[in-house]
């Protein structure tokens, strides 16, 4: 059986794991990524982490995930965002020199789409759209067993996609982008702001709070739930996956809201797409599986 | 070198050639397509032009472009459009049984998209995401040379994305959707309602009337550059594509407003994204060259 270095970086932690073709995790490591310390430490931890893998030398290919798009010609990533000095440096090259085997990369969210496409909720479709609705608002989409990362590592990259143009300028991205409206982040701002007696610490607490009918929560979780029905409608119009496969902290409460997500969706769709299928991310370990993949979805 | 029949099949019209590998038209017929006389008329007509191709034998499959979405797995048109009784009919199917070759069909736009990727304005990117600007706005995504049709085949069907949500409810398609807004029908809509007193019959009169710095028409006019800008950026956001290429017959009007819908699309999107270049379509025929390259782009 193919087996495949997984390697999950982060800004705050690494973990690298040893996984079969079939998904299972064989071995796997856990430790501080020291992201503010510079290429040069964390590089140097995260190879000497993956000669602590049992047999490492026996797997055929390295798959890594890491924040932000990446450049996969490259093997860069474009932005450096929670690993300051790694914009533009080939990490992926780096790591084939020093383990002489192929090396691909990706960002977290196409990383996770994938582990989900090959051995979770989308493993019996020929096409998914991963969406995470998290602190941010991420996604990727998965056709035939591979990642379309786009052409500057932005393909799912869809934070900055317009719901409204009606709302108030938050921060660099666009005016009602979905991020700053329908995050877990932007649904606490909103509901700290309509609810400042109460302690809000996530979009679970506004959910609760339209589930014993606060008329203020009511009309916040309308919003958010047709900004989301829209957000799926309008990649639908795109590109008509056959099943959305949804992750991240804020779908913990979906039994909350999600449903409704789903029948706006469909008013906002053609008939014939409004029967695509809302699925559950399945995955325990995506980061470090879904990296692990990326060398067998490019033939290997 | 390998020749296909390819076949544009329309309400009105109906255009079969035969094509070369490298998208050459070899032969080519023209007739009414017979499309209110029905399933059996269109049929009977369609069969007897293809015979009229010399040598049809000797080609190795079939293409068929057929307006509106088609469901790529049964055959068949999922709406009939202009086609009336074409509903679910297995057309890709019956003709299979007729010339007994592989037959493939899809919608027009995803035809001529893969023209253009295959042999047009995209044959040097790996991917390109097509818009056709017309009496109504369609498009399709050719990934590596594939139309991705999309689940239902709705894939590329942006006509119903919201770029506003307040404007006016004008059909079925949603409010706010684009080709409600900033299509040529939509634009002749708006100018005649501004300018009664002009014989407003396409959008290049509209775009005339702004470079003359008419302030209403410069108003309209800054409103399309958004709404399409918007388009374009929330398709970059899905899938990423390494190109635009536009056609469509508001497109013959590009020189008075089209630099300003690209400069709109780099504000709306990632700085890493604004270089995505827009390209010209470039084919002549691409309905009856994108259909003879579908069997292609599937591998025969």
């Amino acid at each position: 059986m193919k087996t495949y270095i997984g390697i999950d970086l982060g800004g705050t932690n690494v973990r690298v794991a040893k996984v079969s073709e079939t998904g299972e995790i064989l071995a796997s490591i856990k430790s501080a990524s020291y992201g503010n310390e510079g290429v040069e430490k964390v590089l140097s931890n995260l190879k000497s982490l993956v000669r602590e893998i049992p047999n490492w030398k026996n797997c055929i290919a390295i798959g890594i995930g890491v924040p932000g798009p990446v450049n996969t010609k490259t093997g860069a990533m474009n932005l450096e965002t929670n690993l300051p000095g790694f914009q533009g440096y080939p990490l992926a090259g780096e790591l084939k020199k020093e383990f002489g085997m192929p090396v691909f990369i990706d960002n977290d969210a196409n990383v996770a789409a994938l582990a989900e496409a090959m051995v979770g909720a989308g493993k019996d479709f020929s096409s998914i759209y991963y969406v995470t609705i998290s602190t941010g608002i991420g996604g990727a989409f998965v056709w035939h067993k591979q990642v379309i990362s786009g052409s500057h590592g932005f393909g799912g990259e869809i934070a900055n996609i317009i719901v409204d143009r009606n709302r108030e300028k938050i921060n660099y991205l666009n005016v009602g982008a979905i991020e700053n409206e329908d995050s877990g982040t932007a649904i606490v701002r909103k509901g700290k702001a309509l609810f400042p007696q109460e302690d809000i610490q996530h979009a679970g607490q506004v959910f609760q709070l339209a589930k014993q009918a606060n008329p203020d929560a009511l009309k916040l979780k309308a919003e958010i739930v047709r900004d989301l029905g829209q957000l799926f409608a309008t990649i639908s119009c795109v590109v008509d996956p056959e099943a959305f496969v949804l992750g991240g902290g804020v779908m913990k409460s979906a039994d909350l809201f999600f449903s409704e997500v789903i029948e706006s969706f469909k008013t906002q769709s053609h008939t014939f797409v409004g029967d695509t299928p809302f699925l559950m991310a399945e995955c325990d370990e995506p980061g470090v599986i879904g990296a692990a993949m990326l060398p067998m979805s490019q033939g290997l």
